[in-house]
């Protein structure tokens, strides 16, 4: 595989750089020890204007495994409170000469404008912009289905909840189809259902109940309030009764089906505990292996 | 010394690896270079949900004398501005395979309660949990104590002022007693009394000047303001007066008596500055030994 | 040359030292690769008490270009906010043996203040103490110079804006003093005027048109907004009107004069984006000359 310049979604990816970067992924969760070290000298610069946990904390972790260095900004106490516009931010951060900006921010785009400001040697990696796209987040889900699913073409996968704002969803729902998942299902409350073109190739429904039956995979998604009216946003009871996942809906899909959720959770609100930490519970598989496909996207840009 | 797994309060630790702990903090001190990168490759997480810089800064800087890797969260800027539960924080963080995760919070016991959910292979410090305990600041302050005198048996230590809500005491008389102090006396407002567990087995005061009499060592603390309901916090100039360390109040105690104080100091409050300054204070002695208890608690989770 | 104790200010640096910073700092960028991990073991605190981007990752990259290590302390989620003073925040990040402390803060001559506290072994830098100083900002400023002009005695710079305010100007025109810059000129509007001692050897004007006749440099400021009081914040349009440099009005100064800006830059109002993103423009040369200065500065202390 030629060496990655940026990531800013799973379209622009390649199908090989894809499967490529999902099978170094693996190779270093068998073998993690051999790759300490390998990008000794690299500097990679976290460029964070919306709150994060795990991201940040993954791509950091990831780049430390690797022996990079990695200086972080986020947009509190920052040039950003004195007026600087993003793309000024950008420059100055890139003219320090990193090898690697991690990019996560409010505005659809946003990483495709940055990373046409970049200069040879720069990489861009979109961490999350807007309700656009999040391809390592889709990596990482995508590496998880993997270790479960010898045979994507053979399953049926549904993602539920807020789809409309969700990265999550656009970049997922892109991965599944590259990788050729066999059936990828959407349900939402008709107001959070996602644009054309993130539906197409899918099949929508209006109620999680109906959508439930017979899949192998379920993932639940959160109210993106931040990205919401006040007036949109649901009655959290409300909201559970008719889209929460609980053991007994649960009960709906396939006996061994298996249950996602990208975090950070809203546990009573679309997902219940028992849910979150049953046993077909995934969601810390998703976060370990979240620090995997992050070395691998590193390792690639290398 | 077997492994330390956890490091939660100083009660559950065994009295072999406190004093193995504190003669690895010594051996640090006088030879640091020796211990440079012995721990590379581990990673250590700063977890911390209430504001920190010396203790945060401190475990930093000992891991990184050690060669360690550090990541810091703090609850500014994260998930936990989206919801997330405590619990589901650390699980997240955990997930990402840290070796050591350092642990602040406002909740008595918290650190305890996120210790049973640590799995194989990660360990929890706790660095301050509510009122509860703040064993590493026991440690150093042991370890200063070591430095002045060959026999804590003894000696006389007093701790003076805001007993109630101060996990310091509770850690610090938990060591002073574990380790053989001569007599532990302590003196505070009636109000901010300890709890009976701490006062056991030591001497209590109602009068700053009565209980100076004749000790070799007084540690003054700080009126922990967040912890107090506005009704409940003391005048300051009437809390100098009656509760405050001056010079001429330290001429009570042995005419070589130290001072010592946790940090960060409220001068003109519980200690004037010409006895903060003055060439009886270990304070600046307490903050450099925290690197090295650090250092040495670290080092006995490898 | 022999290590420098403290870097406070372009005033008391030797002429020789300032000489021998620029040259390390043009053979770094020559040959980067050269300076790795040179500084290996040392370690570098920032001790920011105001908002910074650009300065502090600016010595954090350089820091880790030359292999030292970097903690961050901000007054945000500190003990700062517990009460501690200046003076007591400083003395425990020493008690913790770094070798380097870098510090940024809002009252003129803090740096100054807190270099008399510092015991043997720790140096350090001021990164901006009020409208007082900012030496490394004046050493990326001569060295962005000294790439385009051989002879400095031969050119006019033109520094424009908010002077009275601007630490960058008095720094700046200490620096091209002492280089032999042939004609400093200084343009403001009258309540924005330097102090005697700046303006001493530098011509004064009171129109930008008048200034930038026949300079071979400009050098524009920002507006200090967090140093002003709200009725002497000038009118955004009225300011670029007679204050903002754009391309016509730059017709003025000599066919190839350079246009350099500390940043950040609020464009529209100092500066036009049509110059600033324009063929004359330095700006970014300035942020990347500014890592290898700062690496020149923390080699020197090494």
């Amino acid at each position: 595989m030629k060496p990655l310049k940026h990531l800013l979604d799973i379209q622009s990816l390649g199908d090989e750089a894809l499967t490529s970067l999902l099978s170094t992924a693996h190779r270093m969760r068998a073998d993690p020890d051999r790759f300490r070290g390998v990008c000794s000298g690299s500097l990679m610069v976290n460029l964070f204007f919306e709150p994060s946990t795990r991201t940040r904390f993954s791509f950091e972790i990831a780049a430390r495994r690797l022996g990079m260095q990695v200086v972080n900004f986020s947009a509190t106490g920052s040039s950003v409170s004195k007026g600087e516009s993003l793309l000024d931010s950008f420059r100055v951060v890139q003219a320090m000469d990193p090898d690697i900006i991690v990019f996560r921010h409010p505005d659809n785009g946003s990483a495709a404008r940055l990373a046409e400001e970049a200069v040879k040697g720069v990489h861009v990696i979109n961490a999350g912009d807007g309700s656009h796209a999040h391809p390592s987040q889709a990596l990482l889900d995508l590496m998880t289905l993997q270790q479960h699913f010898d045979d994507l073409s053979s399953i049926k996968v549904l993602i539920a909840g807020d789809l409309r704002h969700s990265r999550v969803t656009h970049s997922d729902v892109a991965a599944m189809r590259k990788l050729g998942v066999g059936e990828i299902r959407l349900a939402s409350p008709v107001h959070l259902r996602p644009d054309a073109g993130t539906a197409k190739g899918t099949v929508q429904f209006d109620k999680l109940d109906e959508a439930l039956v017979d899949v192998d995979v379920v993932m639940m998604l959160r109210i993106q309030k931040e990205r919401l009216l006040d007036t949109e946003i649901p009655d959290q009871l409300a909201y559970h009764r008719d889209w929460g996942l609980n053991q007994e809906r649960l009960r709906l899909a396939k006996p061994e089906c298996l249950v996602m959720h990208p975090g950070p959770m809203n546990r009573g609100v679309e997902i219940s505990s028992e849910v979150a930490d049953g046993p077909r519970s995934l969601v810390l598989d998703q976060v370990a292996n979240g620090v995997f496909v992050r070395m691998a996207i590193l390792l690639a840009m290398r």
